[in-house]
């Protein structure tokens, strides 16, 4: 597809990279070694956002939810956030790093980035990586944060600097947001590869972008 | 499909009823003429869930979001609510309706039934019925409501007494939520049917419940 024929275009693109382990596991590998071959797709996809104006994308890195895992899958998948984030800051990106610092299961090298945007080169795109995130965290921290006002909840999110998502694209074929920032999801819209996600092609986004374009945007009117 | 080869039933269904518009004008009638043919659909649904043994169902009746629509489609909808209730009082379940009803959008007629269960006949089955409902106005009740201590924020959504989905079935062919329940969907398994909402047939229900079958529970671990 060419650039051309895009015509309505995501401001803010969420990405589920779902499929590591099942991707390690039908490549003859234990499940944690997955998660290192979910780096560079990540990069691949970066480039690609830049090219064609995406404004902002938001990761799922892991979960508090996913921290209940085998130590040996826990450590590979901080360890691989951890690498994705030294990687991105030889890129030009604003970074945003999502997630509850006040655990131990929080990667400390990431505590630079933690909960405030940090600007790398020049700065191309918003991206937003949720690190031992979990929706009721987000949501809590809300509620322990603010006033008793209308409107004041959700500008007091752990996320509040994450904007509303207009697409949200799944890898591994599971339909399910499984806690994606439960907040800016309601009018997103969700495209579902099968695909594992260590398996990337640049077509996958395409094809994302080219249903995305066929869908109206009402949000909820 | 028999009832025999359903080994894994969800407990929660969620139900977006969308398409009555587009099937409307597909029948070469105006767009709020096909409220009214989302009526039956629901019965239809509501007996194949007693007949499999679904415990509890939650229909998206209208939004905050919808009523801004034309005057016409908003009566119409609103309508269609009322009647969808009244026509229950004559069966077997257990309904709840969730909605603001601090809003003259809100049906009149709907509010014995708001924010408090009421059985009807033998309360085979839970239903939760969103009139009027919207994203924010549930958790703007928990800010407004609950103490400033952990946990307490989802005891005081104002749809707390609603359970958390396991699977949600949409009509109409749209991928999103638009709004619907954003904590207890933050784990349900998502299922479109392109059909139209007016056209429901059992196989859709069946459909759903085969897929559904095939999907792992995880809750985010």
């Amino acid at each position: 597809m060419q650039k051309s024929t895009l015509t309505r275009l995501p401001r803010h693109i969420g990405i589920i990279p779902d499929g590591n382990r099942r991707w390690a596991q039908s490549h003859s590998k234990e499940k944690h070694e997955g998660y290192v071959y979910g780096i560079d797709p990540g990069f691949d996809l970066y480039e690609l956002c830049i090219k064609e104006g995406i404004k902002e994308i938001t990761f799922y890195g892991f979960t508090q939810d996913n921290t209940k895992r085998p130590a040996i899958q826990t450590k590979a998948f901080q360890e691989a956030c951890v690498h994705a984030v030294m990687k991105l800051a030889h890129r030009d990106a604003n970074l945003l790093v999502v997630g509850n610092t006040q655990s131990p299961l929080f990667p400390k090298e990431l505590l630079p980035y933690a909960n405030q945007k940090v600007c790398f080169g020049k700065g191309l795109i918003q991206i937003n990586f949720l690190v031992n995130y979990s929706w009721n965290w987000d949501l809590m921290h809300s509620l322990a944060n603010a006033p008793r006002a209308k409107s004041d909840l959700l500008t007091h999110l752990a996320s509040s600097s994450v904007s509303r998502m207009d697409l949200i694209i799944r890898w591994g074929g599971r339909r399910r947001l499984s806690g994606f920032l439960p907040i800016q999801s309601v009018y997103a819209d969700f495209y579902v590869l099968d695909e594992f996600w260590p398996d990337f092609k640049s077509d996958h986004f395409y094809q994302a972008l080219d249903w995305y374009q066929q869908q109206d945007v009402t949000l909820g009117g």
